[in-house]
């Protein structure tokens, strides 16, 4: 059984862009989200790409109040509410539900290293039992290389026994294959969506019953990845792939989110976009006229960005 | 030049109580830090072993004003404020410094790894720039096996440089003598005190120009260690610091922060002590009475803990 309502397809975890002041631009953040979901793309706000974890819970709520307020459908936002104390979990989570936001990327709490699945289990549990809403979908944020705080495979199907609805779903950005097979095959009975964290295991990945991707390079390359999710099973789909693929390796040179900023600022007119908060560095003036470089050889472009 | 007024010796990383619907309780923590001062050592609120990161920035400010209003006095206190949103560690910094704190214990920006020092620097100087205090004495938490983004010299050498007296001092908890070694070496110099994370460091630490320790192990052993601390240039010093590496041992054997909660809870008569939040378990039963074992073989006990 599946739920024809969720949201699956695309999404792109949206980068939030900063004034000189270092200070969010909730109206930056709102034109930029109407351009992905122009191009077909949903929005996965404050995951690891648009420096959510370098933003405060009460900057994340504003936020989200806006994009509500700028008449943003809450049916397109999966918002990453996942922090390392569960009281800012719960906070968050509630008032996503309440906007009535499609879903929940969740991270475990990243702090503490080597904890145990019984206190990741207790960490989800508690928060779905705290927010105690029907309406919340949880998509668990699996991130290894940047949390070093994983979700297994045990855990998962522990959360999805206890909490069959609610658990809906998975972010596989572990970069490795196998794994994102692995949950695809064993959940596949289940009404679980899996998604992998990059838009170059798509096409591998909607083969085998994939829900779609979330991936920082659709801020960027929105129209392109959607539309391999819609057409994959059409000729062409492996050039498709082939070429997202040249789009992504472009900017995986760099550190991914000040070059995804750099090329919304280029290909947007707007330099204000450049803008990382601490620890991270916006890229050197070498390092972005290479990453335009290589993206106009591709023949990229972004059009419709303002 | 060296500040007299400076926070030195052996402070502990107070462990933080809740209740069993997992909320802090505020009058708990106060009466552990009374009894914590009480036998000579300082107040490092909100530190790794105090579930700090488990903690959202509201609960840090309500339980930093109720220490305050509770008598507790801030000249004794080092509260963490280093947060990965730096909209967080520049709220709760200016809180401890209105508050009197004698300083801050910083983390650096830990959820994305692979950061460079420029990012890191950019993050300390933007918070001392815009807490805009001379009262503010920071002191740096390296702690790379937890918070996985580290202090290195270069970065404590750049903000020495450019913030010196407010740069104060660090806490090396990277279990590395060679590089707590490399700090005292290198700054010995400056106004700047080195704090091992563990008292098994102490000693060492005291002969090199070390300030004293920061240690999780402080929350169950503060008298002896606290002696040594006063007492290192006496002959039995090493037979000192045997004893308490012996105590630290039984405690290293778990996992920290619950096996700290069970020796107050069994030693204090108040098994309410042995909640944790989650990521974190509380020990085992079987784990619990072997560690209460180790600890009467030892014949450690908590004089005056109620």
């Amino acid at each position: 059984m599946t739920d024809a309502a969720r949201i699956r397809g695309v999404l792109s975890p949206v980068v939030t862009p900063f004034d000189g002041d270092l200070q969010p631009d909730a109206e930056r953040l709102a034109a930029h989200c109407r351009w992905l979901l122009d191009n077909g793309v949903g929005l996965a706000v404050f995951g690891t790409n648009s420096e959510a974890n370098s933003l405060s819970v009460a900057e994340k709520r504003s936020l989200l109040d806006h994009l509500a307020e700028a008449g943003l459908p809450p049916s397109r936002m999966m918002p990453g509410t996942g922090c390392c104390s569960i009281s800012d979990s719960i906070e968050l989570t509630v008032h996503a539900v309440n906007l009535g936001c499609a879903g929940v990327l969740m991270l475990p709490p990243f702090y503490y290293k080597g904890v145990s699945d019984e206190g990741l289990y207790r960490n989800y549990a508690q928060i779905i039992e705290r927010v105690g809403d029907q309406r919340l979908r949880v998509y668990l944020y699996h991130i290894p290389p940047v949390a070093q705080v994983g979700i297994s495979l045990g855990l998962i199907e522990r959360l999805l026994s206890d909490y069959p609805g609610t658990i809906a779903g998975v972010k596989d950005s572990s970069g490795d294959w196998d794994n994102t097979g692995a949950m695809l095959e064993q959940f596949q009975s289940e009404d679980f969506d899996v998604f992998p964290g990059s838009e170059t295991f798509l096409l591998k990945a909607l083969r085998a019953g994939g829900a779609g991707c979330i991936s920082a390079t659709a801020n960027v390359n929105p129209g392109a990845i959607a539309r391999l999710a819609s057409t994959w099973e059409s000729a062409d789909a492996d050039d498709q792939q082939a070429d997202l693929n040249a789009v992504r390796a472009a900017f995986q040179t760099y550190v991914m989110i000040p070059a995804l900023k750099t090329a919304i600022a280029h290909f947007g007119g707007n330099p204000a976009w450049a803008v990382v908060r601490p620890p991270l560095v916006e890229l050197q003036a070498d390092e972005r006229a290479a990453l335009i470089r290589a993206l106009e050889a591709l023949n990229f472009s972004m059009p419709g960005l303002r």
